[in-house]
């Protein structure tokens, strides 16, 4: 994907959001320390019954999709502000705004990162800072392995397979986007003039999103 | 607040939220593990500039906050599904529904939590488990020292101290709660014939909530 650019305009370093010195370390090979756009997309998935999945993995679920972007922005965020300038882009996901069943602890993590951008953004803007977060819906990738569902019950483990993956596999069939759709859609905000607070790529999902706060005792 | 039910018809039993260990040992200790009403209300607060709080600090509180909620619901929530019954009602914050300015940790652990439970509540309710969001605004009580905030610049420092935290005097001194009116506010949640799925304690806030909703894009 990176084509011609590679070595000339483009140059690819490598960081591990779960490394606060690896952050530094890269932040400090660029010149100047000078980032005008931080694009925050690392990122890892978890879906299945909340009984079959351990403390250990969710947490450190929750230490890359979460407190990844929080390393990057602590490192980044008093460069912008001092220079009164600088975009940060966050990939959030549809899940960030409505939780999803099966997907308790992903939904929690893009919950938070949303929580998070929503706070600083009222402080960022002070310094002209500006901060985006971008929310895919379904995006095509290759299926991982099936994990373990046998600590979970057999009516649940049934619900999940039966009926979840089932209706899952449907909607990523009919509303899924690659992984350039979501580039192309990150591109447009980075380039947008005013750039938006928030930006969903998939118009499918935007009615489920607002609904939910048009019926706030979940009564509906 | 116990009263004379206290040794006859109630019984106080400590567990710590961030100790698997200890909600299991709890959670034996009562007859045949039955747990009617689960309330999860531990939690710690943090405020300030971002730059100022520590990785650490922030992984203890998100451990607390929203892990805390999970190792409880993990251990209670299979149980109520084989008995078909029960109730978990969470103590969440109107900062679960809106991030405000310098609270950026606070909001995105109780975003978390928020996400977590409408990920959850869909599976729930399939086994006639009832799940609630409790979610006050300010509430009353003793001020923390004065922490350290240094590690941020002086100009952030500035508008924390002189603008966030003498308006933020004025907001809690006229529309702050009580500890007492969250926990009737809570009673009543438990005791409703159809337990809400959310409910705000602090009317005042709604508006708010809701508005963050009317404009997407964050332009308004």
């Amino acid at each position: 994907a990176a084509g011609p650019a590679l070595g000339r305009t483009l140059e690819i370093k490598q960081l591990d959001v779960c490394d606060e010195g690896s952050i530094r370390a890269c932040l400090d090979s660029i010149p100047g320390r000078h980032v005008d756009v931080l694009v925050s997309n690392a990122g890892v998935g978890m879906v299945g019954p909340l009984e079959s999945q351990s403390l250990a993995a969710m947490q450190s679920l929750m230490d890359t999709n979460f407190f990844g972007l929080v390393r990057l922005v602590k490192e980044v965020l008093p460069d912008m502000k001092r220079r009164r300038g600088g975009h940060i882009v966050v990939i959030s996901s549809i899940m960030g705004l409505q939780g999803i069943v099966f997907n308790d602890i992903y939904s929690a993590s893009k919950f938070a990162v949303e929580g998070f951008c929503e706070s600083l953004v009222v402080q960022a803007l002070r310094f002209n800072v500006a901060i985006s977060l971008v929310e895919p819906g379904p995006v095509l990738y290759e299926e991982a392995e099936r994990a373990d569902y046998s600590r979970t019950d057999p009516e649940t483990a049934k619900i999940f397979t039966d009926l979840y993956l089932r209706n899952s596999r449907d909607v990523f069939a009919s509303l899924g986007q690659t992984p350039e759709d979501i580039a192309e859609h990150t591109l447009r905000v980075i380039e947008a003039a005013r750039p938006p607070f928030r930006h969903q790529t998939n118009v499918a999902y935007t009615p489920m999103a607002a609904l939910k706060h048009a019926d706030p005792s979940g009564a509906l």
